[in-house]
């Protein structure tokens, strides 16, 4: 296959790898990473403050998730792709993966070469009737439960996030508790999760960071024993709390695109317990990586039949769907496509001017 | 001179003309009305349920202002901007009005004809230092105040603002009150025009929407009789009102850098109270139309010369100042200026290549 010249814009919120959560920023570096070591001629487009094997093309030294300054953050990705767009000549194919999306829309009729977008989130009626303004600018969508919402645009394929699937020790193991990681929301779950925890007879431990609804919400019932709060943590943290929870409880109330962590659990051996919503069948094979449940109370009664699922299987069958080089090699394909099908196009209209000529 | 085809980029949060407040509704409005009056081919970006003798084009059928599904509004604005940039063949010059200003920046350097904006509000250092990535991009200051916080961007002229001084009926009989105009924040100093009002014994008339400032500081110091607040008002409301006043305070606390309301008041014959701050002395003649002062203490003390200005001669000199076909005509010039140096630029491009292959 042909080497490839691909613009990667990544979010300019922080820098890339995070350090902390940021699962587009994460997705975004892997993504980079991987397209390197494919023998691809990558530029990231990122804050100065990020490392990467591609080149680094920064036009801010650092982000602006801490910053406010840099306000509204909105300006400084959209600046961010536009960087890419005015260089377009040198590259074959730009890729989008900051918010907000119509940015790339509004720049992909003006740019001259193929210019495709990830979506990160689960799009509203509204943004889709926005959107659907550019009916010609592809999106790849991460699950079908996405592209099924993306319906009327043009979705060239589906592409499933990968992990870094080295980096999460396969852990046989475990200690005696259960994990919730995520963030402190209505729609992740907490307190149904909490709730399962206690009604099942187990310890819980709590990932995420401390914010209002963490306050408001979920500080009253963590008591340090039984439910434990740990905070918002790093990546070997986060490694160490997955391989040694007897399962990740992930009672999703909303509706999501994905489920990161549902695969980061996999690859520590650790299965899941989550509940029947949003793209969770597509990330969880029902009875090998996890159990999928209609609602809290069956999570409830299920809950021994997840912990005795067999943790190597549970490994092996996340790695090997969710291995970051699946992922990286599938948007090479949609690369290739989108460039070859924008050189025909390209060679058609020539060849209509010339038959005006003729 | 050559007729133009313009691109005027109207703001797309209400209607044109705006009903009640909007001055960047009201601006774009005028100058677009003007430029058709001129002769001028112009094609307003604008929403459906706008009013113009110019062609309208409609990304969306109402604006984004009373609509929290059209959110992040900053969207909107983009792609109405976008959609101007994709049929620049069509156009001589495209005119942004809009916030946020960058919109236009990430555009111009992908849009083959000259993309010009005006500015209108006082950026912040963190703004111009975002900007400055674009030295190249022509901004119109609407005064010497706001030119100088720009510098070091290409500031291609400095155009006043200009009002539709014949729908501002002069008055040279007015009543016994001063007026506060404006909207309600420490900046425009209304706290500060109620003192003045009753420190020098006069009845004061409030007129401004009502909101949380409102509520919060201002309401208590209304009595229906002293202090009058007589709510936000249209057109007409505000005609009566401007020329009822024996003098309209206007106590800037903060350095704005323009005062539509000064022009407005002027063009009724009621002279101004202005502090010495922003661009003040560049919208009020001292002595003629109004008096500026240092500051409040010299207000109270000076606000006697204020009220036996020649009511007249404040109307004269305000039409002949703030009439909005001066404002177009200077736009004109600009546009002639910025499209002709583009033609050179694109000459001097096309020769050189000429030199190459020679």
């Amino acid at each position: 296959m042909k080497r490839l010249r691909i613009a990667q814009i990544a979010p300019v919120a922080t820098a890339l790898p995070p350090t902390g959560s940021g699962s587009v920023e994460l997705i975004s570096w892997l993504l980079t990473e991987g397209l390197v070591r494919r023998g691809h001629d990558v530029t990231l487009f990122a804050t100065g403050d990020s490392t990467t094997s591609a080149r680094l093309s920064a036009a801010y030294p650092r982000g602006y998730w801490h910053d406010t300054s840099m306000w509204p953050w909105e300006l400084y990705e959209m600046l961010n792709l536009a960087a890419a767009v005015e260089r377009s000549s040198e590259f074959d194919i730009i890729h989008f993966q900051a918010a907000y999306y119509p940015l790339s829309l509004a720049f992909a009729r003006l740019c001259p070469i193929p210019l495709v977008q990830t979506l990160h989130h689960s799009p509203s009626p509204e943004e889709v009737r926005l959107w659907s303004r550019y009916p010609e600018a592809p999106f790849v969508a991460i699950s079908n439960e996405q592209a099924r919402l993306l319906a009327g645009l043009n979705v060239v394929d589906i592409v499933l996030h990968g992990i870094d699937t080295d980096s999460f020790a396969f852990s046989d193991t475990p200690d005696d508790y259960l994990l919730f990681l995520g963030r402190f929301t209505d729609g992740k779950g907490v307190l149904q999760a909490i709730d399962i925890a206690r009604r099942t007879g187990h310890r819980i431990l709590l990932a995420a960071p401390e914010d209002e609804y963490y306050q408001a919400k979920v500080k009253p019932l963590v008591d340090g024993e039984r439910v434990v709060y740990v905070g918002e943590v790093g990546h070997a943290e986060k490694v160490k709390l997955l391989g040694g929870a007897r399962a990740m409880l992930y009672p999703v109330q909303a509706g999501e695109p994905f489920g990161l962590v549902l695969a980061e659990a996999m690859a520590c051996g650790t299965p899941v317990a989550a509940l029947d919503r949003g793209a969770v069948r597509e990330v969880v094979e029902d009875s090998v990586t996890g159990i999928i449940f209609p609602d809290e109370r069956a999570m409830c009664d299920g809950l021994p039949r997840v912990l005795s699922l067999n943790r190597r299987q549970v490994r092996d069958h996340g790695v090997a769907r969710f291995g970051a080089m699946r992922m990286v090699d599938e948007y090479v394909a949609v690369y290739h496509r989108l460039v070859e099908a924008h050189r025909v196009h390209a060679r058609e209209d020539r060849s209509s001017v010339s038959e005006v000529r003729a």
